[in-house]
C-alpha cells in the first residue's frame, strides 16, 4: 500500500477548486453541488461562473519569484523558451487563469484557443470524475482491434452528434496536426484508387515493390495544396501544408507540394468590397491553374475558415464557394481544417457553416476545443478499399471523445454558440471604437460576425502582448503583427468590458 | 441540470469491475480496498489480481450474436474491417479481455501491446479518479507556453524517473509515431546546426525563403536511416521509415530516404553464432555504406531492439554496439525506438539495456506501455538553438504523464519488470518443449531472455490466431509469419500454463 499512500500525499488537494470557490473536495457530490450552482442559458449578464474572480488580480510581475524559481527548475529537464506563464489550474476557473504567485488573468488566449468551457468547469468535472471516464483512461483500447461495445454509441452522442452537415463518419485522432495528416492519407488513397479504376482492382507488383523503397508508382508523388500563411500542423506531412513562419519550418525536409496564394483582402470588409472580389477571383484562379499545373499532382486542397496562426487572415464565403466550386470541377478533394475555427468559436459551431455551401467539403478536421481530433467524412469512397490502411495502434482516445461528449453538453445547455456570437458582436463593436480612437494602434480589425474570432494588426504587437499581462490580461498573436482574440465560449459582456478597458489602457498608453 | 442526469444515467456504472471482482462502487475508497487486496510483490504463484478469473471462458462463437450486432452498427459509422474483438473493458480485469457476449479470454495480444499493468487495475483507477488527475482533464494546458506549476515534479516522479541511463531530459509527445517525427525533427535541426557552424550561426535569407517554399536549403535533402522490415509509426515522416508491410504504406507519398538490411539471422541463437555474426557484420557494412554514400545526407539511424511489427525480428548485442560504434564514427545520431519493447516487457525496464552500451542512445523513444509519449535525450545540443522550433498545442499530456506514474509505481511495488523477466524464461522453456514436439508448427522460437517479448513462426499463422479464440486466447501477429507474444507484465506462471496448454491443443490439432 506503500505507493498508494505516496501517490495521494504527495497530491495538494483539488481542495477549493480555486480561491473564490466553495468546493470544498472533488467528490462528485460536490461537483454536482457546483454544477447545479451554474445557470441555465442566460442571453445576458447573469454569469455562467457565478464564483468567478470579479476581476483579474495582478500582484507581482510575471514572472513573479515563485514563478521564476520553478522555471529555473523545469528548464533543466523540459525546454521552458517558450514559457509564456507558469500555471497553477487547480486555482484556475472560468476565464481566469491563475500563475504561482497568486496573479489572476482574464485568458483571451484559452490555451492557444483550446480551452472550450473554462477552467475547473464543474460539468467537466463530473464527466471527468465518472465510472465510464475512469474504465476509458485505464483501459485504453487499440480502437481499430479492439473498441469497446459503446465505442459507437460515444460517437452518436458526442464526436458525431455535432458533424458538419453532410459528413456522418469519423475518423478520430489524437491532434489537430495528425489529424489533417489522416486525412491527406484518405486523400491520397481515394485519389489513387480513381487513377487505378475502382476499389477492386488490386496494387500492381510493381507498386507493391517500389511502396517499399519508398518509390513511385507505390509511394506517389502526388501532393496536397495549401495557401501562403496557412497553418496545419508541424509533423512532416501537414508541416510541408503549413506556410505560416519560417522558424516552423527551418531545417526541417518537406514534400514539394504547391502553394497558392490566400488572398490579401482590404479591412474594413464592406470598403473594400471590389478591391477583395477582385484579389479573391485572383487568387481562385492561381489555385485551379496550379491543380491543373503543378508536376505533382493535387489531390486535395486544404484551406482553413480564417487562417488562425498566419496572422488571422480572412476571405469571403464567395471565395469558400468558390473553392468549392473549382475542386468539385478539378476532381480534387477540399479539406477544411477547422482545428482552431470550430466548436463555437466564430458564432457558429463549425465555421464553413458562415458560407452557405450547397454542397459539404469532403472532410472536415477538427481538435482544440474539441480536446481530441479527427476528421469528418461523408463519402464512403473515402474508406480505403482494404482494411489496415489508415490504422494506427490508438486511433483516438475514448476518454478525449467522452471529455468532448461533456463539452457539447454544455454548449447546447448554455447556448454557449450563440452566447459566442452575441458577445463577439458586442465586443468588436466596441473594439471598432477604439480602433477609431486609436486608428494607428489598432488597425485591420477583423472578425466582425464571427463571434470572438477576432483580431486587429498592431505596430509595436510583442510589447503589447507583454504589457497586457501588466493589466491582467492574458493574450496572443497570430502571424508577424496580429493581437488574436481566442477566448472561451463563457465569455459574457462583462469579461469584454474588462478586456475593453485593458485594451485602451495599453494602446492609450 | 439536466444534462448531468443525462449523463450519468447512462452509464452502466463500473459497478463491479467485472463478473468476478466485489468492486462495487468505483468511489476512491472502494478502489483503495480493493487496491489494499493486491498482494506485495510476488515472485511465484501468489497472484497479482486475486479475483482474475481462474481460466478463460468461451460461451459462444467470437463474435457471438450481441457483437455481431453491435458492430454492424458501429460499422455504419466507424470502420470495422480491422476489428478483431468488441471489448467490454468494464468486464475486463487482469489479464482477462471480455467481450460483449460473455466470453472472457487470456490477453496475450494487450491492445497492441500497450496496456502495461492489467485491465481495470485497481491502482491506476485511484490515480484515474484523483484531484490530480480531474485537474489534469479538464484544465489540459498548452505545455509549451503554460505548463502547470507542477510539471517539473510531475516529469521528475514519473517519466523522467525511468529515464534510461544517460539521458536526463524528456520532449512529451501524444503516441509512439509523433514521437518519432519530434526525434527526427530534433536529429535534422541539430545535424543543419552542425554544418551551419554552432547555435548562434543565424539562418540565411536564402534558407528562410526557401524553407517557405519546402524548397533546400531552407527545407533540407537530408535523411533518417532506417532497416528493413522496420516499423516506427504511419505519419507522413515516420512511415517514410517504415518498412514493414506494403499495406501500410501503398499510395502515401514518402520521403527519399535509405535503408540498410536488418540481419536475418537464424534460430536458435546459440546454434548458429558465427554464421549469424556474418550476417550482422554484413548488415553494419551496408550501414556504415550508406551513411557515407547516400545521396541525401544521413542525420540519424533509427532501430527497434526487436523489430516487434515486421516479424519479430532479432540481432544480437554486438550488432547494437556496433550501431552504435558506426554512428558515433559517421557524426550520426542513433534513435531507440522503443514504443513497444520499453516499460518492461524485455524482462529490463528498457530493451536496450541488454546491450551493454558504453555510450547511450542520442534517444530513445517510447510509448505505448507509458500510456503517453516522448523521446528521451541527454545532450544539450539536441535542444534547439532557438524557442518554437519544436513546438506544438499540447505537446503532450499531463493527465497520461500522471497515468503513466501510477504504472511506473505499480511496476515497482509488484516488482514486474523482474517478474516478466522470470515467467518468460519459465514460458520460453515451455515452448523450447512444445517446439521440439511440434518442430513444424512452431519454427523459428526466438526472444530466449527478453522477458515475454517471444515470437515463433506459424505455418498457418492467420489461421492460428483465429483459432487460439475458440480456446479462450487473445493473441496477435507480427510480420507475415510470426506469432507474437505481449502479454502484460503481471503475465504469471499460472498464464503462462494455460497458455502452453492452449498453444499444444492448437498446434496438434
Amino acid at each position: 500500500m506503500a505507493s498508494f499512500l505516496r501517490t495521494t500525499s504527495r497530491i495538494r488537494p483539488l481542495a477549493r477548486l480555486n480561491a473564490y470557490r466553495s468546493i470544498t473536495t472533488t467528490s462528485r457530490s460536490a461537483a454536482n453541488a457546483a454544477a447545479a450552482r451554474m445557470p441555465e442559458a442566460s442571453s445576458g449578464e447573469q454569469p455562467f461562473f457565478p464564483d468567478e474572480p470579479p476581476a483579474p488580480h495582478i500582484r507581482t510581475a510575471i514572472p513573479g519569484p515563485q514563478s521564476k524559481k520553478a522555471i529555473e527548475e523545469l528548464h533543466t529537464i523540459f525546454d521552458t523558451r517558450s514559457l509564456n506563464l507558469l500555471a497553477n489550474y487547480q486555482n484556475s476557473y472560468g476565464n481566469y487563469i491563475a500563475d504561482l504567485d497568486g496573479n489572476v488573468l482574464l485568458d483571451v488566449y484559452a490555451q492557444i484557443a483550446s480551452i472550450p468551457v473554462g477552467y475547473s468547469n464543474p460539468s467537466l468535472l463530473l464527466a471527468a470524475t465518472s465510472p465510464e471516464m475512469a474504465s476509458s483512461m485505464i483501459n485504453r483500447p487499440a480502437l481499430g482491434n479492439f473498441p469497446s461495445h459503446d465505442w459507437a454509441t460515444i460517437l452518436k452522442t458526442g464526436i458525431l452528434a455535432v458533424a458538419p452537415k453532410g459528413l456522418d463518419q469519423v475518423f478520430t485522432a489524437q491532434a489537430g496536426s495528425d489529424a489533417n495528416e489522416l486525412a491527406y492519407k484518405a486523400a491520397f488513397m481515394w485519389k489513387r484508387r480513381q487513377e487505378r479504376g475502382g476499389a477492386d482492382v488490386d496494387f500492381t507488383a510493381e507498386e507493391i515493390s517500389s511502396a517499399m523503397n519508398n518509390k513511385a508508382p507505390g509511394s506517389p508523388e502526388l501532393s496536397i495544396l495549401s495557401f501562403s500563411s496557412a497553418f496545419h500542423g508541424r509533423l512532416f506531412g501537414s508541416l510541408s501544408t503549413t506556410r505560416s513562419k519560417p522558424i516552423h519550418k527551418l531545417d526541417i525536409p518537406a514534400f514539394d507540394w504547391p502553394q497558392a496564394t490566400f488572398p490579401h483582402i482590404k479591412y474594413p470588409l464592406e470598403e473594400h468590397v471590389e478591391e477583395n472580389a477582385r484579389e479573391e477571383q485572383r487568387c481562385l484562379e492561381e489555385t485551379e491553374n496550379l491543380i491543373k499545373t503543378f508536376h505533382h499532382p493535387v489531390c486535395a486542397v486544404i484551406v482553413e475558415p480564417i487562417q488562425s496562426e498566419g496572422g488571422d487572415n480572412h476571405a469571403s464565403p464567395d471565395f469558400f464557394r468558390g473553392l468549392r466550386e473549382i475542386t468539385k470541377r478539378t476532381g480534387t478533394l477540399l479539406i477544411v481544417d477547422e482545428v482552431q475555427t470550430g466548436v463555437g468559436a466564430t458564432g457558429k459551431f463549425w465555421a464553413h457553416e458562415h458560407w452557405g455551401l450547397t454542397e459539404p467539403p469532403d472532410m472536415v478536421t477538427f481538435s482544440k476545443k474539441a480536446q481530441t481530433a479527427g476528421y469528418y467524412y461523408g463519402n464512403p469512397e473515402l474508406r480505403p478499399n482494404k482494411p489496415y490502411r489508415q490504422f494506427n495502434t490508438w486511433m483516438g482516445d475514448p476518454a478525449r471523445a467522452l471529455l468532448f461528449r461533456a463539452i457539447i453538453r454544455e454548449i447546447e445547455r448554455l447556448n454557449l454558440v450563440q452566447n459566442t456570437a452575441e458577445v463577439g458582436d458586442y465586443l468588436f463593436a466596441g473594439l471598432e471604437g477604439l480602433s477609431r480612437r486609436y486608428p494607428d494602434e489598432i488597425r485591420n480589425l477583423r472578425g466582425k460576425g464571427q463571434g470572438t474570432f477576432i483580431a486587429w494588426d498592431s505596430p509595436r504587437r510583442d510589447d503589447f502582448l507583454k504589457k497586457a499581462k501588466t493589466v491582467g490580461i492574458n493574450i496572443g498573436g497570430s502571424g508577424e503583427r496580429a493581437v488574436r482574440l481566442r477566448p472561451m465560449l463563457i465569455f459574457q459582456r462583462h469579461h469584454a468590458d474588462i478586456l475593453l478597458e485593458a485594451t485602451e489602457k495599453l494602446v492609450s498608453s
